[in-house]
């Protein structure tokens, strides 16, 4: 049997009581480690963070939370080997794939880390200037963001074993709440392993980070009115989180992070070849990269008509030098799904598109390097078109997790912006285009359904962060069908873990706050 | 039959179809009017608002729908007299009690209309500084505030017919959103009424402002992902509301101020007489503004052991100066609960206080003046005591929503702070004091389960603006019970009504925002 990997709960290492879950590799079908929370005293695990861990972190000023941050991505950075390992194993993914998840996750915490320097020797932050409450200056209101007194539980998702925790743990920790993490059981081994990390490097006080593998059940009910929960993964088990009884009976602050229908947009008038060559590549990048697993991944793809047949052969073009197989081998660029799982669901939602949508780039019959098509959960990216926008529905409804985006030939811009937002609210929209009027229109009227709208004109090339890259200075999040959440966006990420208070008193009380 | 009351609906005045809900006088017991909207076309009312009055406002810049507040105010205040004659048959309160809804919406309006001033001539805002996404300067991360493209349903409260409505509207027209408001039956005369004057006046533009009288059955089926809804009411009702597909499906945001149990809290060390004067005026003022149907009212007064019997004695001598009956008549202070219903529910709710608690001022057998006690819904002030906040574990858990506090002894400062958290998040708490380091911490201390501290020393006791006056400068919400809802807190109060996004893009696209 291969190892059980231990929960780290209540500041000790514990096994599960069962047999556990297992984890496989994705590409070989071999048997990895297995996971198991069952048995576990849930109640006492999030007592002792909520006591221990949530007073130890608020004994700590923000510069000294900094500070331990910083210690974590050192103890992270001296592991990296053995996260690209587990990587490879676990998630199928090649090393610039597993880059963008690990070295992603470490580069995120690190501006947290610098950030506590910024926010100094304090226990709690000032939300805004003092404001009068009336004609004499001596009564005013000042405005206080203070941590909340409860933990923080991530419920993870599978894409982002290492980015998905450090992300969210960063902000918390750095706010003085607890986390608890419980990582998607098909990846978990990574969160496992670089948690165990820290804890061996003595960095944190006990009960400031935990860590359960294994099955959620049990977790929402332990929910208390000051603890907060953050969530990405779908929208079925958001609308369960949502309507627990901790959430609504509670009031338990939630983030949601779900399916998002991302879209990006080449502008009309983009009459020569360079907008359309930044789109190409952008697309066909999004859908390659972690095999199309990112929820930020552009899902549809829209261009003036007499731009489609240009548009996918540009896209076609650069996806046919896709190479697909074992992501240890050099000669691969794109390695496989995360699991068997993942693989069956591409292909069913493929067959879904494909009901109202035709196939212009077909990644089914590409062969594999060094894998055995039988064994590894390979699916080559494939570029799917549709004639009419407002007609095929389902291109706005189902978001196939893979290397598939589908091509939509729009009329003029309102035409354009319509359609965009018939995907109900999204995590990203990327716009292409070299006037900057026409973009800097557009990104405002993309603004209010999406939470990032990522802009490649000429002049920014070479310097843009990618479309599906989340920077941790920008927003991440989207309403509606995206979840409703807001994570990072710099300082912003704070808010989610402090309670916002009016202190309404004396300027001679104000002034000692 | 009394007159049906007519529903704003789809710009235009439309009549229930069914026989309507009446409304009654609760000091006389007469039929005042009758409200219905069974028949309405519900999705045709808010697909007019969302899509001709959303348009029509976010036409406008800040500065424009300010001015258009401006004039809301000038309509309100120029039919103030009826609105003062409605709350006084409707409400029965007296002068003073109406000038808190009517008079402080008017106030809390004319703030956000000042503030569309400065806003000045945008139509979105920016959030925050433009931050580098690498090293070279020309790329950067710029967050906006959009108005969100929806409508803002507002399910109010019986107890704000005014105020309700304005402290949502004004943030929300601000901020280019239209409104739709669902008053509290018992009390929905004066919120239809000011929608009429403002509605004949020609303020807003026609979808812009909407209410719908009677019952609130189908209206959260009507909510898609853009909208929002503003609930204040009962925690059962926020349950169901959160629990609402529009919302676990649909993310559509909500804010939700539920119950709170408020808290006084004189400090130790207060030796002299001070601190318990301005804690007695205080408690006896809350306790009797609006017969204490207020969410902000002061429930648990948690005053140091020794200081106990004195304190009793202080507030028990202020309540025994108020007078009770009919709102009319001049020489009385404190007028009826709003209705039959309330008044048995505070009957209900104080006895099961009383399972753990003893009276300490009985306000049961006051005289009523002008009133007849078999038709009048007119409670006396009631203090209650007990002498172990520990064990008494009821009074942080019953909000009896009308005259009733409860006095509770506590050891020293870390108990008094144990016991109101047992409250499990309120709206406020007011702290008395002289000292200005122990009225900062004990606030601090506070913050994270309460929306708003109110400080009252002596330096500021003739200038504070009280504790259960909500200031449209400061926080309005509370974590937890009180429902973890966000209100006005000045410019603060339009985040709820707008969508933030980051636009990622050159310098020179972003310069044009």
């Amino acid at each position: 049997m291969t190892e059980l990997l231990s929960n780290f709960w209540a500041s000790q290492w514990q096994g599960g009581k069962g047999a556990g879950t297992a984890l496989f590799d994705p590409v070989l079908g071999d048997e990895l480690v297995r996971v198991d929370a069952s048995g576990l005293d849930l109640a006492s695990g999030f007592d002792f963070a909520r006591q221990q861990g949530g007073a130890a972190l608020r004994t700590l000023t923000y510069r000294e939370r900094g500070a331990m941050l910083g210690a974590i991505v050192k103890a992270l950075q001296a592991n990296r080997d053995a996260y690209y390992d587990i990587a490879t194993a676990n998630s199928g993914t090649v090393k610039n794939d597993s880059a963008v998840d690990i070295d992603g996750g470490i580069f995120t915490l690190g501006l947290y880390a610098k950030m506590g320097e910024g926010l100094g020797d304090r226990r709690y932050l000032l939300d805004g200037e003092a404001a009068r409450l009336g004609k004499d200056p001596l009564f005013q209101s000042q405005h206080v963001l203070v941590p909340t007194r409860g933990v923080a539980l991530f419920i993870n998702a599978f894409n982002f074993p290492s980015w998905g925790l450090w992300e969210k743990a960063g902000p918390a920790l750095l706010s003085g709440v607890p986390v608890i993490v419980k990582p998607a059981t098909a990846t978990a081994w990574l969160t496992q392993r670089m948690v165990k990390d820290v804890v061996d490097a003595g960095i944190v006080p006990p009960g400031a980070l935990s860590v359960i593998c294994g099955s959620s059940a049990g977790l929402m009910d332990q929910l208390q009115p000051f603890d907060v929960v953050s969530f990405t993964g779908s929208a079925d088990t958001a609308a369960v989180i949502r309507s627990h009884r901790a959430v609504t009976h509670g009031s338990v602050r939630v983030n949601i992070e779900a399916d998002s229908i991302n879209s990006a947009l080449l502008l009309p008038d983009e009459a020569d070849e360079a907008g359309l060559d930044l789109l190409a590549k952008e697309v066909a990048r999004e859908m390659t990269v972690k095999s199309g697993q990112k929820c930020t991944a552009i899902r549809r793809v829209f261009v003036p008509q007499a731009m489609y047949e240009k548009a996918a052969q540009a896209i076609g073009a650069r996806l046919a030098k896709t190479t697909l197989g074992n992501p240890r081998n050099e000669a691969v660029r794109m390695g496989s799904l995360v699991s068997r799982v993942q693989f069956n669901a591409v292909q069913e939602g493929l067959a879904l598109l494909k009901t109202q949508a035709r196939v212009l780039h077909d990644g089914s019959t590409m062969p594999l390097i060094d894998a055995d098509p039988a064994l590894a959960c390979c699916v080559g990216p494939t570029l799917l078109g549709v004639d009419n926008g407002d007609t095929a529905s389902i291109i706005h409804e189902v978001e196939v997790f893979g290397p598939v985006s589908t091509l939509v030939p729009y009329r003029d811009i309102a035409h354009a912006l319509h359609l965009i937002r018939r995907g109900q609210g999204s995590l990203v929209a990327s716009v292409y285009g070299s006037d900057p009027a026409a973009l800097a229109h557009a990104s405002a009227e993309l603004a209010d359904s999406h939470g990032r709208v990522h802009v490649i004109s000429p002049d920014v090339a070479a310097l843009q962060t990618g479309h599906g890259n989340v920077m941790p200075q920008s927003l991440h999040g989207g309403p509606g069908r995206a979840g409703g959440g807001e994570e990072l966006g710099g300082v912003r990420a704070l808010n989610f873990y402090h309670r916002r208070a009016a202190i309404q008193a004396s300027t001679a009380v104000l002034g000692l706050l």
